[in-house]
């Protein structure tokens, strides 16, 4: 149960609910769970180029020649990959970090996985790298110490855009973020 | 007991609970409540200018020499002023629509007032008109049917930013705020 309690989001209460199931269900179930797991876990590993997850050396993406490999975006795990991916705006390769920045908890540059982005800007043919880490402090800084560490590399960095989400209300959103769009106003299909 | 009803926000069970306090209450605190709200309805008026809610003629915000009258931002309801005045990214006037188009709802072109935004846009000065409608469907299509009503006036339109709102994981955003934020994307201070 105390390895149940490790896992993501499992309190006590989950724990114990599904230590119950898996004594009382059929020794076959726990059997083909332990299994799947075991299997999972021996086949996924991080793609050569990008390090998102994936069975083969390279992953789906990386392994697509329709892809744009001069745009490379940048971000900090691979379900982040997932959410651009949902949004069919981005026809380019990305990179995982697998971690941020977060001098709080102990995770300094050395939690980033920048060794492989560098030696991929070093291999040239990479125009533009997109920032794309989350926009509270953390990610913001970690996008900062990136800037910095990839300033040497010809390359193009630019941010993902700020601004009111798609179907928000002015009133119920934080001060920053309307200041943000207050600032960054974008001209709108009018005269002059 | 129908009258409270009718007030936003306030289901039967709460219609009851405020009925009941105003019975048991003494009577000076039922009549203090009237004579405020008579009170407020009488002295609140719209500002001449931007139609905002004021005691005075004009609002404290149209009667400040320290606002740039140039720039004009438009919005939907009076919190919207608010909103934006907290942020504090903004040295203009507004202008007040007090409403949106809702066509589903009945709400058509003159369910807005633009006839005033009109007059003051005819009255020259004005040389930047800010779209901060809302961002879902509604909010949208008010935008782009004012951006049509004002093509004639020599004005530069603008809309807010859309993008990643501050504090934002890209994991939890919908699809089209992570699209919109890819397409409009922004340099940072990188290299080249």
């Amino acid at each position: 149960m105390s390895s149940l309690r490790r896992l993501p989001g499992i309190g006590p209460k989950q724990a114990e609910r599904l230590a119950l199931h898996l004594l009382r269900a059929p020794a076959s179930e726990t059997e083909t769970l332990g299994a799947a797991m075991r299997e999972a876990r021996a086949r996924v590993r991080a793609c050569s180029v990008c390090l998102d997850y994936t069975e083969g050396d390279t992953c789906r993406l990386c392994s697509d020649p329709g892809r744009d490999r001069s745009l490379v975006c940048v971000v900090e795990q691979p379900t982040d990959v997932a959410a651009v991916e949902r949004s069919r705006s981005f026809g380019g390769l990305y990179h995982v970090l697998h971690g941020r920045l977060a001098p709080l908890h102990g995770a300094g540059p050395e939690a980033l996985r920048t060794p492989e982005l560098e030696a991929r800007l070093k291999g040239g043919g990479v125009t533009e790298v997109i920032l794309a880490t989350d926009s509270d402090t953390e990610g913001e800084a970690t996008a900062l110490w990136l800037a910095e560490l990839l300033k040497p590399y010809p390359v193009r960095l630019t941010r993902l855009a700020q601004g009111v989400p798609l179907g928000g209300h002015l009133d119920y959103l934080d001060e920053q973020t309307v200041s943000c769009a207050v600032k960054a106003r974008r001209d709108y299909g009018g005269g002059r």
